[in-house]
């Protein structure tokens, strides 16, 4: 039986009808692939990162687990349709918070047609991309039993400044988090989210190293996702935290030469969560230090 | 008494009657000040980088020094006109091997108007900068006393794609170097030019340690120069091997961002020096490997 993901914080979704992917009870994940070059272009690039021997298996498992293709029912009621399965990431949680981060400053490849192109620059223009080099698709925030998730809609997160991403990044490890401008994030898990030899941090530090030397694929439009439980964080030591690459419809080959433009968007990515651990230095409060101290 | 530059590789230059930078005998360069904001642009950044407490010395050494402005008669005729003053790097150089590389995929800061983001956008895809991150600007290769420098023309070098930039890149620490396309590069002085703790890739290194961490500026169409004496290499050990960074008339502020755009392209750059130090793995022959057999 397959059913619409509970957690899904980005892209097109299975609801009222219409077309997205679905999960199963045994920990898969159904993605509808898109009928242009996009659905191709991503079991392609499934298919030959399974199968290459130079991926370092500390860095596949940064990457959903690949299946196969499947025809299944489709969401939209449109018949048997062809549906990359791929690894649930986020079946074994309770209650994840998740953040989708659209890493790259440019989200076109230099091959792209002059429409593509256009439509492209305009988004990364428009969002936070071109200037901080990556963008927040989507985000879903636990709180609590009774208020259940922060999940804002796309519009919201559309119009975030390079200050909102600021704010919002401390919002995700914060125990008051909540749409209210007014309201202080605390950082109470930043030090066991994003902080410690297994987090955030840790995590992107490793990709980080291995996108300075890896010439396989350039990752247009690919996301970094962020996945952790806050019941777990309240605990203390682990909290789950995981990094995960999600959508490839735009991989292209790497030629030889570095992804540049994911590396960036990465190294920016990764100032901006370490700066939330450290304190900025123009700032004489850190989030780390809070968290000590409560 | 000032004279046109004999080492000049890339930018407008003092010759027939044009405006172009001049040096004196005492190692001063004496760039004009652009008209435009461009020229008040570029002071305002060494103003502010030279007076800037949060610089470490290891990285100031990459920059020229900065000695103010002055009135001097301009190269057109014109006049006495306001120049930079500021360190002539190759003024206590020889014979010097020269290369002018302009870091950043995009060349355009996200405030710019929307003319220029065309015009730069186009330039950007045309060269290799959008795909290698960086685009060579111009150099000067020493070759020997009888046959002097090859230095080709601004046309030769803006049709580079990125397979002619993997092989400027030997040929500039090649003893054959030519413009000769069937010649193969014997990489001769790679390991002490490119290599070793005080060489190139080295200096690179530190460079993009900075850039990992600093947020002061974003440093839109810079260029590194690689420098070094071909007689010095000759010899072994030493080459005299110099990074430096250079042109920062479209400098913007960071903001608290860190300059993603230079970073990446800079990582770039450093994997195609250092793949011709170690060999690419496809390739079974290393530059390396060859200097050392010889």
């Amino acid at each position: 039986m397959l059913k619409v993901p509970a957690h899904q914080v980005a892209g097109h979704q299975a609801i009222d009808g219409r077309l997205g992917p679905l999960v199963d009870d045994s920990g898969r994940f159904y993605k509808p692939l898109q009928s242009d070059e996009r659905g191709a272009n991503e079991v392609a690039f499934y298919t030959s990162f399974s199968s290459n021997k130079k991926i370092p298996d500390h860095i596949r498992r940064f990457f959903p687990v690949f299946h196969g293709t499947q025809l299944v029912q489709a969401s939209d009621g449109s018949g048997m349709c062809p549906h990359l399965v791929l690894q649930d990431l986020v079946s074994s949680h309770i209650n994840p918070s998740i953040m989708d981060i659209k890493i790259g400053p440019r989200t076109w490849p230099p091959r792209a047609s002059e429409d593509y192109i256009a439509k492209c620059l305009k988004k990364d223009r428009e969002s936070t991309s071109t200037e901080l080099g990556f963008r927040i698709s989507g985000f879903q925030i636990y709180r609590s039993k009774e208020s259940g998730y922060w999940k804002p809609d796309k519009g919201y997160i559309r119009s975030f400044s390079a200050e909102d991403v600021r704010v919002i990044l401390r919002k995700f490890v914060s125990s008051n988090a909540s749409a209210d401008s007014d309201s202080d994030p605390d950082c109470a898990f930043a030090s066991t989210v994003y902080g410690g030899s297994n987090g955030i941090l840790a995590q992107l530090l490793e990709l980080k190293a291995w996108f300075e030397d890896q010439t396989i694929f350039h990752f247009y439009t690919c996301s970094v996702l962020m996945i952790f439980e806050k019941e777990l964080a309240l605990k203390g030591r682990s909290s789950g935290a995981e990094v995960k690459l999600v959508d490839f419809a735009h991989v292209v080959e790497g030629r030889g030469v570095i992804d540049h433009n994911f590396l960036g968007g990465l190294c920016s990515f990764i100032k901006f969560v370490s700066e939330i651990l450290t304190g900025p230095v123009e700032s004489p409060k850190s989030c780390l230090q809070d968290s000590e101290r409560n």
